[in-house]
């Protein structure tokens, strides 16, 4: 508004730019997207009077340094769109330029007025100049045919002579090239992009305590024995498997068997204490072994095919090597204690915190940042991120920011079991994923509503869900009390609502013995070393192995935002379907949410969203059982017994081959 | 993000504070209210981990250097709300401020520890520390009770002992005051608000051509003839008098009747051909009278208890002084003319557009600026801007802030009937009111539609509707075919749907001649001196009357988000209310939208959100025919017969005198 009688119109920003999107929190957070993608940006721009206008969207990585143009279209009632591909794992600056197309403004009044009739000697004689103004601008060959096409625009022919030049649509094109850009206006912001590489939004994780994966219940299990484990769980169909944390546990409040505060002697301790006189959080635990043997196994995860991701857990044992060597991190009251951490009702006598808000502050902030860089010079580009509610979001979103200008393919999910806000401020101040509320979301209604906020409300610009069916600290009631049943359809909606899940092994052997009245697991892992029976009777291996199968070959379900509820006609029955941009592949999910009866319900199949003619015969292939069905119409009746089998996926098919397809008809 | 070393925590903000409302474009244009009114803000404001926040809502007038604050409180899901009241017809800036309550928080984790009988020796040093810290900080009485205070808590006491002097009240309340605003954060942005006198939103405008308000065919009438009109108008109860342009008019290419292009030497030409050798923006039309004249003329509105309004046409007749003296605001042609203006299909061959974009555009945009402030120097605060959607955009938003920084109670009201998006962003930009779609909404579904729009959504913050029944441009087609009934309803929706309407004079005598197949007027006064009959048969003098009086009477019609639409069976009758905020004033209004047919509805009074009990006996007053009903339950039935009483103005008035209130009744 400090406008001076030096300042250009351009100044003023004669062309009205806003309504922009996506933009989430009018451009103070980056959205997400991934590699594959394509970015469509659209906008109100308009302009006083009746100019036509021309729009651009312009984007650069944060490497390069000249803007890129995609021209934008104008759809209706002054809204404009445009898009650019996304070929690159870095973050995209995107913003849009608009301005007056001179000479097409010239071209529809003059026609207007020629086809009225009226005269337009002097509107022959602007546009004349507006070609002129062009050819001097222009170079080379442009230049050599505006002067051409000039010559042939004789101000002494008739009115309709000239205008079969002025409005030839060479000219025109070469003109537009070449004119000057009138009223250029900028949006007054340049909108941040991350573009992370697919693993961002479509994998499934396998969570595991590294220690309970061998034989021996009187010690913890190597690595090389976790070795031994990756092809089961490759076979399984998981694409990242994510270890607890892996470092020295302290031994000051050691906790004992089920969170107990009297360990025995060989208690192992929660790796969640990290920290002792070994070493601390870029040190390995000495039973797991050494750096090299994590090296060497986080190399076999790759051979498999999978992909490493490690617990970052800012935690500190009274023993970590911090506490000595920095004992300025650490709050201390008045009588010179350190408090331990809490996260109420919880307590975590065995875990000092630090303080984010020290003097050191930026000397802790970068050490956590070393410990990051520390882990992706040894492979891991996939971070699980624990607690990251109780510590500050600024550092969060300047510690990913500064990590991934490093390593564009590091990967933060972010464990906040908090608050809605919270949970979302995470995501936009830079976690690459998150885990969500699909743990608490047992029924129809609450189940279409979650789903509905993540996959259409404006968090899909930024949050990536990662549905967890259970964790260490969290055994949901459903499968408490839900058993086998609920096992099996809780998976089948994690691995098909959302294109990342996860489970925390256990869950496929349906592990779900709890603390009376909790949703904490009994004798939980997280204190004492295991030994799992890994085939043991009732497992769901081959279950999980079938839904994993079904993702990976049915790209409709690597995406979020194609899902669509539809109706099922008993509130026990959730009915849902993915289908890929160019519908050739068409996923129906159908889960009775029931575990203790068989549901049935007419399924309402939206047959004209699919390209289906109403009498058209398709068939419903279950991809679990693999049974098939032929169709006619919208309704189909299905029977979901949780005993049997409490959960349907079906590809729909159409039957395409015709005989008037074929030579032989002919 | 470019932290440093030295960065303290404040720079990272460390409190979220984020989805800040009100708030229109995240915070690029201001919202709007009236003096009187209470800004109420909310915000998201939130922290990692467990500490309890405070949060101020700042506030300070433009002329004002220091910050006032109001305490937020938080109301639910991270969700704070404050509030501050207008007294002021000026800009405010507003933000909002948080911080940790270090001593609540304090507080709540020893309250709950010793509620779990824990050991809190070292939370009692780290409280005491903290009244500590405050004595230190306070001044006079509170640091003298503070440190009394801190004498009764004795270390050596027992925990219960100091814990009753901790959580004392008085103690709370005075560390709150003076303890240091740990981890401050401010949004980080600065909120404008404009708050403008009451008449910025309710008031009801007449609109006349002064030249047509005298006895004689073959002359204008002069300002002293218009005065001769005043009482007439003021007895109808319009609040502003609203004149089309008073000032000389051109003579080249001077419009005849019906706009012709033709005119006959004693026509008078259209007013909005501005200028001609006897002056042009800042000089009267001599046939009008001069400017003391019109001082004059102003000042007996004045004393009427009414307003003037001028009409802002930034038009140059080819005779505008401006012409001569300026060349260079005039965009010409290579052949050197100037193009004259078009709308169209709508032609001005009298009329010339300046340039806002030529090399001297500072000046004109100062010249524009020192007429509207020349006319403010002659009382005139109100200004009615004619298709402000040609000019620049940033052209009104620098215009209107220069002249509200001088006169903060001026008042332009937007004339721009253009494409939804641009009559939005003169708004934002900066326009106390706006003409609207009402003139083409005629039915029920998009009275409803477009009413939820302008009451409901975002636009309420800064678009405030001004529903004009007819203009000199357009006579709605409702009211060409639907004649008198129609005149009748669309009066009481423009005046009780909206707290700001006008009419266009004429209205009142229910002229509805058209030209053929337009929405114009035959033999417009535009174009020619008119004589009018103000008490001619038919005419609704008393009913505007009416309608004016109850406005005036009724609170609830000064507002407009207390809209609220209710239900009637009858898809002609439109059904709505308006209450005040202590129900004190509750009205009801009936439409017949049909103007050819009497209608039947059953209305569904939504008596328990007036507060009054489904058995209970309750009045319908009918304001405009003075007829009373006593009525129990939601459900009444009206008939509507437009050759009657095409609308129902109801006052709801409980039954409240009871025996029981009486002295007598003891």
């Amino acid at each position: 508004m400090g406008f001076t009688r030096k300042s250009k119109p351009e100044e003023w920003s004669p062309i009205i730019i806003e309504g922009v999107h996506p933009e989430v929190d009018g451009g103070r957070y980056p959205i997400k997207r991934e590699v594959g993608d394509r970015l469509v940006a659209s906008a109100d721009i308009f302009k006083e009077g009746h100019d036509v206008l021309a729009a651009v969207l312009r984007y650069r990585t944060i490497k390069e340094t000249i803007w890129h143009e995609a021209a934008m279209s104008h759809i209706d009632n002054d809204r404009w769109s445009g898009h650019f591909d996304l070929h690159e794992n870095t973050r995209y600056l995107y913003t849009i330029g608009a301005f007056t197309n001179t000479f097409e403004s010239w071209r529809q009044e003059v026609t207007k007025k020629s086809q009225a009739s009226e005269r337009i000697e002097s509107e022959l004689l602007e546009g004349r100049a507006l070609v002129e103004r062009a050819a001097k601008r222009a170079v080379e060959r442009d230049k050599t045919r505006l002067e051409a096409l000039l010559k042939q625009w004789r101000p002494s022919d008739t009115q309709e002579a000239q205008l079969g030049v002025a409005l030839d649509e060479e000219l025109s094109q070469l003109v537009e090239r070449h004119q000057e850009r009138t009223a250029w206006t900028l949006y007054d912001r340049e909108l941040e992009l991350v573009v992370d590489r697919v693993r961002a939004r479509y994998g499934a994780w396998y969570e595991i305590f590294p220690r309970s994966q061998g034989n021996n219940p009187e010690r913890g299990s190597t690595f090389q024995e976790c070795e031994k484990r990756l092809p089961a769980i490759k076979a399984m169909g998981f694409d990242v498997l994510y270890l607890t944390p892996i470092h020295p546990i302290g031994r000051t409040n050691r906790k004992g068997k089920n969170n107990s505060l009297a360990p025995t002697p060989t208690d192992p301790g929660s790796p969640y204490a990290i920290g002792n006189e070994q070493g601390g959080h870029d040190a390995v635990e000495p039973s797991l072994g050494t750096i090299d043997d994590f090296d060497r196994f986080e190399k076999a995860v790759r051979a498999e095919g999978m992909e490493l991701a490690l617990d970052f857990a800012i935690n500190c044992s009274p023993d970590h090597p911090y506490v000595k060597q920095h004992p300025e991190w650490f709050a201390r009251r008045p009588d010179g204690t350190i408090k331990y951490a809490e996260n109420p009702p919880k307590k975590y006598q065995d875990i000092y915190n630090v303080d984010f808000y020290c003097d050191d502050w930026f000397g802790l902030w970068n050490e956590m940042k070393r410990v990051i860089l520390f882990w992706a010079d040894h492979g891991v580009k996939m971070f699980r991120v624990d607690n990251p509610h109780t510590k500050p979001v600024a550092f969060w979103e300047w510690l990913i920011r500064e990590v991934q200008d490093r390593h564009p393919d590091a990967i933060f999910l972010s464990e906040a079991f908090t608050r809605p806000k919270m949970m979302k401020v995470l995501a936009k101040a830079g976690f690459t994923q998150s885990y969500t509320y699909f743990t608490w979301r047992n029924f129809k209604q609450e189940l279409t509503d979650y789903m509905t906020e993540l996959s259409r409300s404006g968090m899909k610009e930024y949050f990536r869900p990662n549905f967890f069916t259970n964790t260490p600290d969290i055994l949901p009631e459903i499968l408490q009390h839900g058993g086998r049943p609920a096992f099996k359809f809780r998976l089948v909606l994690a691995a098909t609502l959302s294109p990342s899940y996860g489970i925390y092994s256990g869950y496929e052997l349906c592990e779900n013995r709890a603390l009376p009245g909790k949703e904490e697991y009994l004798d939980s892992e997280k204190y004492e070393f295991k030994v799992w029976d890994w085939d043991r009777p009732g497992n769901l291996v081959d279950y999980v192995t079938t839904i994993n199968r079904i993702r990976q070959e049915n790209p409709a379900l690597h995406e979020l935002e194609n899902l669509e509820f539809y109706e099922a006609d008993n509130e026990h029955v959730l009915f849902y379907g993915k289908c890929t941009v160019d519908r050739r592949n068409i996923l129906l999910v159908a889960v009775n949410l029931n575990p203790f009866h068989a549901q049935e319900a007419r399924l309402r199949i939206p047959v004209g969203s699919f390209g289906i003619k109403p009498d058209e015969m398709y068939q419903l292939h279950n991809l679990i059982t693999h049974q098939r069905d032929l169709v006619k119409g919208e309704v189909y009746s299905v029977r979901l017994d949780p005993q049997a089998e409490p959960a349907a996926i079906y590809a729909v098919r159409r039957w395409t081959h015709r005989e008037q397809e074929f030579d032989y008809f002919f």
